[in-house]
């Protein structure tokens, strides 16, 4: 029987420390694929590149490990990753580890989650994995490991249903206290943008924003466990429907 | 009383024709309010632009009717609108009319759905519009009228639940058989990617893939509405848990 195949990718670029914290987290569990980009690509959600071509570079090649730059986003990593460059389609997808939390609406934007989503798409269980420490590119990762092989082993076993991956954020904390499965919280930013002259006297704008969500108090969502110590885990669909709305939405078209 | 103050965007580019389509279904019904990329951001998802600024450009403003083009995607479009450009928040966004279908999974390619989406999170009614025209830039919009303006004055009118926004996609026929409420058709490609060598002998790859949807059979989907002569809409969540697995994944790590 064949090791489990694992393939690897994020949205931090093929040298951040998030993604050599998978690869030692899961270097036990199987062979390793990764694809990664060649450069940063945070919030580029679930992009792809059409306008132009993409580039591919293989980086090392032994036993057991495959490691590929992109020119593309995550989702091109994945994408393919699967269609060109893998031998066969892996056991398991993960993505991460990224530098910065992405719970509650930020899984909307996030291109770590965006390769997760990916996977779900294509039926092969997926995880994307982030740690809460504010985009620090020297964050200390080992505090993920354990949790990384724990859910990674748990999901390999079990698979997932088709559509559905996981969305694991990991307090970036030294005593963790365990594990959440939770919904995704509602929340959104404020101030958004900082506006401010160039040399030239032109106004440029530049993201900012506060991020504003009442709904940590309720203990159910990814917020609160994140809030009180905990790793959450929200189970997160790519069949987008709001199944609840449809009859009445019916009715207003009879 | 004010009247309706819409936001305009698409992720065609701020020249497209989907976008003067907008504009002509929609000018009787309030004030209208635009910003658009400077160019195509087909496939933006909900992509943000974080690592450089943001620029826009004032092409209009007249009685009820201002007009932006802007650097970034679709989503920073929509945001920089309502925290930076507008009077007031708005009471209807519209997205479109994207030159191409955005059914069953493209939904979360989508740059079109991508600002649709953030409407959702700021709970602002938001409809996403596309036109199974194949991407054609001359597509002749004009069948899209009627139904651009039924469906916006039903919205502004009923408003939306917050965290849902439509999807709307409408056949390129003459004859149209009406409106399907649907739920999105699961689908995937095959043979996404053209690899060919450039004159330097280096292989790239370019996007490309096949559209596979056995879904398409069953006639609660977008798939079956557009392929039998409806026009479709899904209601579209940003809450994407998978409430239904919750229970069982929580089994798993107790």
């Amino acid at each position: 029987m064949n090791k489990p195949l694992i393939l690897i990718t994020n949205d931090d670029g093929f040298d951040a420390r998030g993604i050599q914290a998978l690869v030692e987290s899961l270097r036990d569990e199987g062979e390793l694929f990764i694809v990664a980009p060649d450069g940063p690509r945070s919030a580029q959600s679930s992009a792809l590149t059409v306008v132009s071509p993409i580039r591919v570079e293989k980086i090392t090649e032994k036993k057991d490990f495959t490691f590929y730059k992109c020119s593309g986003t995550p989702v091109d990593c994945v994408k393919l990753a699967l269609d060109q460059l893998m031998p066969r389609h892996p056991d398991l997808i993960v993505s991460g580890i990224n530098h910065g939390v992405n719970s509650s609406s930020s899984v909307i934007y996030s291109g770590t989650m965006g390769a997760a989503m990916e996977g779900a798409l294509k039926c092969i269980p997926s995880i994307g994995f982030s740690l809460c420490c504010d985009h620090n590119p020297d964050a200390d990762m080992s505090i993920t490991i354990p949790f990384v092989k724990k859910i990674s082993k748990e999901t390999l076993k079990n698979g997932l249903p088709d559509g559905i991956c996981l969305n694991v954020n990991i307090p970036y904390e030294k005593d963790i206290k365990g594990i959440k499965i939770a919904r995704q919280a509602m929340g959104d930013w404020t101030e958004e943008y900082i506006c401010r002259k160039d040399p030239g006297g032109k106004y440029y704008y530049w993201l900012s924003g506060n991020f504003q969500c009442e709904d940590r108090k309720d203990n159910s969502t990814d917020e609160w466990a994140l809030a009180n110590g905990y790793v959450s885990i929200v189970p997160t669909l790519v069949d987008l429907t709001a199944y609840g709305f449809m009859n009445d939405l019916n009715s207003r078209y009879l």
